[in-house]
């Protein structure tokens, strides 16, 4: 359904050329400093249009925070807030009507859901991940109450089959923030812009990957069994859109998983810092794979076209993983090691 | 926590070394056929001892119906089965009562529980999977008859470096069981299990990676946003111990994100069967990472060993795939596309 | 939390003196015929004002959906709608900010949230329940689809110690709505106005009890053990504020169990509609006790005062049995006798 | 479903006729110590055949642990214990197969789920109370860590027409026990006793109330809008079987609400201890209505009756008020007012 998260809850609603979408959090605890201001520069980093490499749709995506807050600290109550589709004109979608679009899933929602909202993709649109940043500002406000040491940082670690360099610990959001792509490598990121350009130009689009850093976790945040740290994280990043696979642990994972188990374990941060479910209080490493995006140039002449969303990705990325760790931070308080 | 799904739940109990593990299965409608031997022949496929190259354990594992079925059908009550542990000496982990086993989950789990049972893993062993396996012979029995063309069937697909070809559609449970590894290549399998084998007496262990396909599918199975398809199965199967990551879609997709999206998307099966996160009507692919385990020779000495878990883990993996598939079933029940 | 049920959920969201107030309902089905117009007559119903014996706050209460409708129907997507909070200045309220009112949650609000909203009540306000009417009326929405005989019809039985005489069956919401007490009885809710007026002119208050009939219903609606139909009416109406008290049966039910099993049970109606938790097919009784509000002229003269509820609670109620229902019967679909 | 709360859960399971039934507690904290006798003592409490006014039928009821303790503490995995059906013996029943029991809810239940249990009523007897009983023992193992000075009462306090006086505060569940009808009133509970006497020799049989208080709660326990602890606490309590009302207040509410509101909120425990549904420090008062239970002597012959369950009750009460308790205090844990 559309809610995540069992104490820290996101429920999320809208479609992309209804009047507006929005989110609810439920069990933010009260007196948690919150501005306006802190979820619109989240949604800042997610918005399209801040370079040339992506899509050229201007949306304004101004914030309202409806409920939740009082003179600027969340008061325990449901903290709602939403976002008008200034740009809700859906001609430009209208001759798309009785047309599926090729990659998407439009013939699937329409099988399932019988009254399809033809209007650029609906609830089904990348536009919903907006959500998913409104509700990871919350729960990053809540982090830096409870948890002051925690920084999650994403990245782009792949675009086609060119391959970031892995970061040194202590990147920042502002260091991959300095460049469009979103990748920290300064050599590779220039031939990702060029790559990602010439997709734009030929109507063409691309996929690769993105890692997600997590440094300054306790030790022991994660539920038993189905509430595993990995799982809860897998149905989080699992649940966006474009992405085709996670994988918990280094940037090399999946090479080290050739090794034997006696090499494998004496590696250096090898478990990508959850053992037996739980954080063990090791930097968490998450490898998030996406497909290229579906829509190409000649069905979205008239919509517009991301060749390649990872750049915006990153925010929402970092905004998942924030939900479930303010979800099992909160698990935690309930159940302190021996009552 | 405990407890997976929403309509179709399964809770499971039972430390390694307790009196016994179980599962309750609530939501399976009633007149489903069930019969004990369903669940114990899923059970006797997970079991160790069963070849050389499996842990040399004897586990009886007899299962035992408490509820939930009368006259072979179930009634629509909490089904809930047991398994004794027979062999609940703890004498040969006593030895580690202070001494955390390297790889494992021991120090973080105490760190959060405090009262840490030391019995050979406690909650933590790779014993808890057969708790999976009773609930996904009930969602394969509820499968049977709600969607009698669904077949799931997982393989192991990489053992260390050695990788198996693709195996036919058509692929069936019984083929792949035919061999200890169950591995259907026929040359690759035999070098596999001389790897195990070394590995074994080596005290050393060895990962890979698991595929699992399901064929028959309905199209339009799973919910929006957080409960897509490839969301829920990412959980299910994120939450299986060793367990390291999950990719959807066809075998060799992490090569194909690196093609461009005009090529990607022309590719036969390239969805790997969901598409907005719900069924389109083709087979669903899965590829599922695991690490090597971590009980080496020189710590398990007293308790037993398992050089390449990934065999039995096949029952296991098909388990959560059915349990998803069962509780998504039921939610289409619930809202048909049109009220 | 802020949310209830389980297929058919309803999330709600508002302060009394924030900006908006809100609902999110999530899992409604597709193709369901929804204006607008259906919700705005549901909170027309509940808006105060609209006679000299409820309060005289003008409250416009016009409400607007963002999401989950297009072209008048449902889309399957969560179905969010507000109301924005035209009569936002709290100065009315600013005075009472170190002022606990007597009667009010206040001082244990405080103690538990620390940081109180301090205008009129916040979240505890009986404006609250605006959202619920919302929910109920995209409930009814559904269940005029699902189940189209069903009628829910509440009316205000006693206020103080007047009671009224039990209407026949086929009372309709028209008939009740025809008296501003709500009371269908044409003699005692004379009596009751008077009442009702005079509490209003010396700043006092009254109770009583509110009937809920449910009319049309099919064999077996609800779950078992606690999905009981009976727990979750008792949940679902034992969350509305002033409610102090819920029984399931005909109106003279507490005088029944006084009776002996043998002429208890060959009574007309006297299992409620109810057994084994399931709704038998008869009209489902529920009385709905409500101890007098809080609010005294003497703390109210700045805010605004109704001294008596429970007329405007009418529609408050038969939401929250729709939504039941509603939920139920989507559970019902999902597990259909005998799959 | 089957399943009850939030962070402190109970699943439970079991038909009165088959192998078994049990319960599962998950979220129980590690570290309370817990021994099987707190759980075997709560169930004699519930057993029948203690007293020549309750049913002959001998159940032994003997609880096994299977899971969660060891070495006599939690150890914060899910806690699952069961109780052997040793009187499994169907034949008394085999008679009713094709006969609905009037009052029972047996053709309802055969309707919605049509494969009936028909040995006693299944999962609808009363026996599934001892499941409950079972998490209820667990809750106080819970709380009197957690919340030392909580203690909850419940007693009989009317029997057909007969009412008992109300008790003084610090009622004991030993001076509760001490008589059998589990009434406090030295006069009252003879003349009830008589009347049990009465119509079990009648094959009659009798409802009435039960009163529950609970004291020395903290200040603020409950959650907002549906999870308030009148509304959780309407729900546990509106689940077991034979109970068709319950009121929040203290003995004499349903009196009070026809008083003026001037009145009313000048008497002394007037809120039962709950505002804005949370606790406020005071003892929290409840009433629970019976209705006569169904089994009249002429279709019991071959099975069992019990003029009137609510000596028996009782327990099960104390046992639903604890689980939701024991619920609240784990959320007040996770979400301290101020983060």
């Amino acid at each position: 359904m559309n809610t995540l998260g069992t104490l820290f809850r996101l429920t999320t609603f809208g479609e992309s050329h209804g009047p507006a979408l929005g989110s609810i959090i439920d069990g933010c605890p009260s007196g948690i400093p919150l501005e306006r201001e802190r979820i619109q520069t989240a949604l800042d980093r997610r918005r399209p249009g801040q370079s040339s490499i992506t899509t050229a749709r201007s949306e304004a995506d101004q914030v309202e925070i409806l409920s939740g807050v009082f003179e600027g600290k969340t008061i325990g109550t449901p903290i709602a807030a939403i976002v008008r589709n200034t740009n809700q004109r859906s001609q430009d979608y209208d001759r798309l009507k009785n047309v599926d679009r090729p990659g998407h899933a439009d013939a699937v929602w329409r099988e399932r859901f019988k009254h399809r909202d033809h209007r650029g993709g609906g609830r089904t649109s990348g536009r919903e991940t907006l959500c998913r940043v409104i509700g990871g500002a919350v729960a990053e406000a809540y982090l830096a109450s409870a948890l002051p040491t925690v920084r999650t940082v994403a990245w782009v670690a792949q675009v086609g089959n060119l391959v970031s360099a892995v970061p040194e610990p202590g990147l920042t959001r502002e260091q991959v923030d300095a460049h469009p792509t979103r990748c920290p490598d300064p050599v590779v990121r220039e031939e990702m812009s060029q790559r990602i350009l010439a997709a734009k130009e030929a109507g063409d689009s691309l996929g690769g990957s993105i890692d997600v850093r997590v440094e300054g976790l306790p030790v022991g945040l994660g539920e038993p069994i189905f509430g595993k740290l990995k799982a809860l994280l897998a149905q989080a990043l699992g649940s966006v859109g474009a992405v085709t696979g996670v994988v918990w642990g280094p940037p090399d994972l999946l090479s080290r998983i050739e090794l034997t188990g006696s090499v494998f374990h004496s590696q250096k941060d090898t478990y990508g810092g959850i053992q037996g479910g739980l954080t063990n209080g090791e930097p968490v490493y998450l490898r998030v794979f996406f497909k290229p995006p579906a829509t190409l140039a000649e069905h979205a002449k008239g919509g517009r076209h991301d060749p390649c969303i990872m750049p915006r990705a990153v925010p929402v990325l970092e905004a998942m993983v924030s939900l479930v760790l303010a979800d099992l931070s909160l698990q935690m308080n309930a159940r302190p090691h021996s009552a």
